[in-house]
């Protein structure tokens, strides 16, 4: 029998998986609403990613993500906790950023024994670390660990359309057999950014947002 | 490095959690609200018991659950999956049943590889099956692995309080740096049951039901 981590096969599938669902009966010009589930992932310094890969090493694009320029690379570091427990493949997200980061759902923090909070994506002040172990080295992470606040980019326009703007908050209704209403989703608006609605895999499995028959962004 | 499976721990810890949240400000009368986040666990009947465990073997209790005369036993079975991906060390629950259930949420399931419906407790038809391995044996389940569906359980009076009846629908608002509200909870009256809701660990770690500081059950 193999001994294979259970929870890691939905690493790769759930990185990049993306429901989409027509919104039937709309106004015409109802932007498409796209939610993703952002499965356990990491973001690194250019410095990071030569120590976990090497000298030189930069990140190989494996598969692109829903916005212009993101990718799931082909590197992946093992996380390991406070106590020795590990998640032994972890996939990084690219391009490299100004500080590395780890986003896990809480599930995940469970298993490590990393007691996370909710931050938005890049503000790390006071948050846990853990290390990160790559075939090349490994990174002693003195903080950055995050479970990432739910949240939905979307660009001006999708903005003046929702009659929101950069900061505020929205309510996602996922109908399902799970029926949930998300609440105090942040808004992020910027230039040349689609719409998409980012949930963790707690949030997504919450829901069976995977079997949702409509999905909706309430102001 | 220990390669103990990662969300192993949690098993213990959650299945008994219990999150107490007494409201604030509301009616004298207002029944005390109980929030328990239910683990993977499995019931078993008295026949499948002793395959598991051996001739003449029941369960032993180890620690009362919030309704009266349940418990969470000391036997654990490991749950194997199709594809032989498995769930080492999941606990049962107590008193014996008619038929034997496993209860997982969807992040277990993806990590057995099995994809189940969401069912009210005891409703197995046509649900998928597993293997369950004990010290004394194995059984090779047809069917009974199911995601719970949320429900509160509760009695007449509380029922009376609330202004509804058996197999009615409720919404649980939790109010925590994930405020959620989960719609559709299935309402479950009888004589001599205490007002408690059951989430799984998906729906209590989405919520961060942990740190709620306030919970609500609305008509």
């Amino acid at each position: 029998m193999s001994t294979v981590l259970p929870i890691d096969r939905s690493v790769v599938e759930q990185i990049v998986r993306e429901i989409v669902l027509k919104q039937q009966g709309g106004p015409v010009d109802k932007p498409e609403l796209v939610v993703s589930i952002s499965a356990r992932h990491v973001h690194v310094t250019d410095e990071d990613c030569e120590r976990l890969f090497g000298p030189g090493r930069t990140l190989t694009p494996m598969k692109d993500l829903f916005q212009d320029g993101y990718y799931a690379a082909e590197e992946t570091v093992m996380i390991v906790g406070p106590r020795k427990r590990m998640l032994p493949s972890v996939r990084i997200l690219g391009p490299t950023r100004s500080a590395t980061q780890v986003e896990l759902a809480f599930t995940d923090g469970i298993s490590l024994g990393i007691d996370m909070p909710v931050r938005q994506s890049g503000d790390l002040d006071g948050t846990p670390g853990c290390t990160l172990i790559g075939p090349a080295g490994s990174i002693d992470l003195k903080q950055g660990v995050i479970r990432a606040e739910r949240h939905v980019h979307m660009g001006p326009s999708d903005a003046a359309h929702y009659g929101v703007k950069d900061g505020d908050r929205m309510s996602l209704r996922v109908n399902s057999a799970c029926r949930t209403l998300f609440e105090d989703v942040l808004v992020r608006v910027g230039e040349g950014i689609k719409l998409e609605v980012h949930l963790d895999t707690d949030e997504g499995n919450a829901a069976d947002l995977e079997h949702a028959t409509c999905v909706e962004l309430l102001k």
